[in-house]
């Protein structure tokens, strides 16, 4: 049992708390978009991380704090945790459910534990460095494909993927089996499950990335940037995972 | 009352059918994804599409059947029904809860009753040509949004705007206050609860439109190709819906 798991609990009632205040929000006022205004997204925003801070203080006031909403605090600690409320505002924004709370835990800038909650399906992953990941508390596993003529590659949008980013992008998607956009987090979430073989982003930050490796890594799968490189606190937002080694090869040679 | 309201009973029963059928294939093998073969999407979409097609032929055997799997039947009757068991078979492939069964009824060619199900959420939007939409019996309407700047823009993929048809819809979407990507049917549901104010895509055929048409209008928007011309079945694929008639100009001007 790696020393992360000891803060697994903390982490669901975090999502716990985070899904209570966000469900009320959800599909509210769908006219009511702005997020610079007291909208829907950025009521539910603010009030699960303002949720999820009240809970990490309380409990592990010594660990540091990454968020979204609210800036960081303590982010030298040894243990910091990194919160994304709302992942996927725009889908939040537009009534899909695919927006997600994402909850990561760094050791000395390293994620080794993650958690991914999809409040109204009730769907929580859960990855934890050197265990295997669950969903809904059973076990999961990436695809074993390992040819891009079977590989299912998903990324969010086009508008993310600028310049050469974008062209490298469209190579390696015509050698691929298909392309579906518009994933968010939910399509990490989704590559653990076997879903997809390929997820392939660029410009994410580090609460849009930390949640997502463990949760990868202990599915099988492979999760790094664009050089293969393991992600960490310092990275540089390209990122590139995969459901197998010979898939992330094979993809990496394409970026 | 119109005529068509006389269908609505039977689009319930067709809608729950599918459902039926549906949701055991849901994520089930997720690494199972070739079309091609006996896939858990190509089980769903044919035994789903049985489904429908026997209710049909044992209730309303004089009326005519436009299928996306099993082809077409008595196309030029009074009333033809048009059922895309699956529509967004990439989403359902990777396990996404967009796809969407699609059940219209066109009345010498026009759609005059449409409806949208999600099996997994259970969400059912209801279109009647000259009444009010609905979603799960509730009311809905269009966002009142008049302006670009204010639009929430969706499409599925710009692989499926090639060409002109991406320039064009490029220099919307820069117009626009942002784009999302990975529709499906599912995003004209939610427009017409007022989620989107513009989805715009090319390359529909009368199985993918068929059905969202009553749905749109009678939840206050429109819905043409993009000449700005109505949807029958005869219509070449390209379609425009707007929450309200200044975002219809507005956008029309763009494509």
């Amino acid at each position: 049992m790696s020393q992360a798991a000891d803060f697994l609990a903390i982490a669901h009632r975090l999502a716990d708390a985070a899904r209570a205040v966000i469900l009320p929000h959800y599909r509210s006022g769908l006219a009511i978009d702005d997020k610079a205004d007291a909208s829907p997204v950025t009521l539910a925003d603010r009030a699960a991380e303002q949720a999820m801070r009240a809970i990490l203080a309380a409990e592990l006031p010594e660990h540091g704090i990454v968020g979204e909403e609210f800036g960081n605090h303590g982010e030298d600690a040894e243990w910091v945790w990194v919160l994304d409320p709302i992942d996927g505002t725009k889908s939040f924004i537009v009534g899909r459910p695919s927006f997600c709370t994402l909850i990561g835990l760094l050791h000395h800038g390293i994620p080794v534990l993650g958690l991914i909650d999809q409040a109204v399906l009730a769907e929580r992953w859960i990855g934890v460095l050197g265990q295997a990941s669950t969903f809904n508390g059973q076990p999961l596993r990436t695809s074993t494909a390992t040819s891009l003529a079977a590989a299912r590659l998903g990324s969010t949008g086009p508008q993310y993927l600028p310049g050469q980013a974008g062209e490298r992008f469209q190579a390696l998607a015509a050698a691929c089996r298909f392309t579906v956009w518009g994933g968010d987090a939910y399509q990490y979430a989704l590559l653990a499950s076997g879903g997809y073989e390929l997820v392939v982003e660029s410009g994410l930050k580090l609460h849009d990335f930390a949640a997502l490796v463990p949760v990868v890594l202990g599915a099988g799968g492979m999760m790094t940037d664009w050089q293969g490189r393991a992600l960490d606190r310092d990275s540089a937002g390209q990122v590139l995972v995969a459901a197998t080694p010979e898939l992330h090869a094979a993809a990496m040679a394409y970026l």
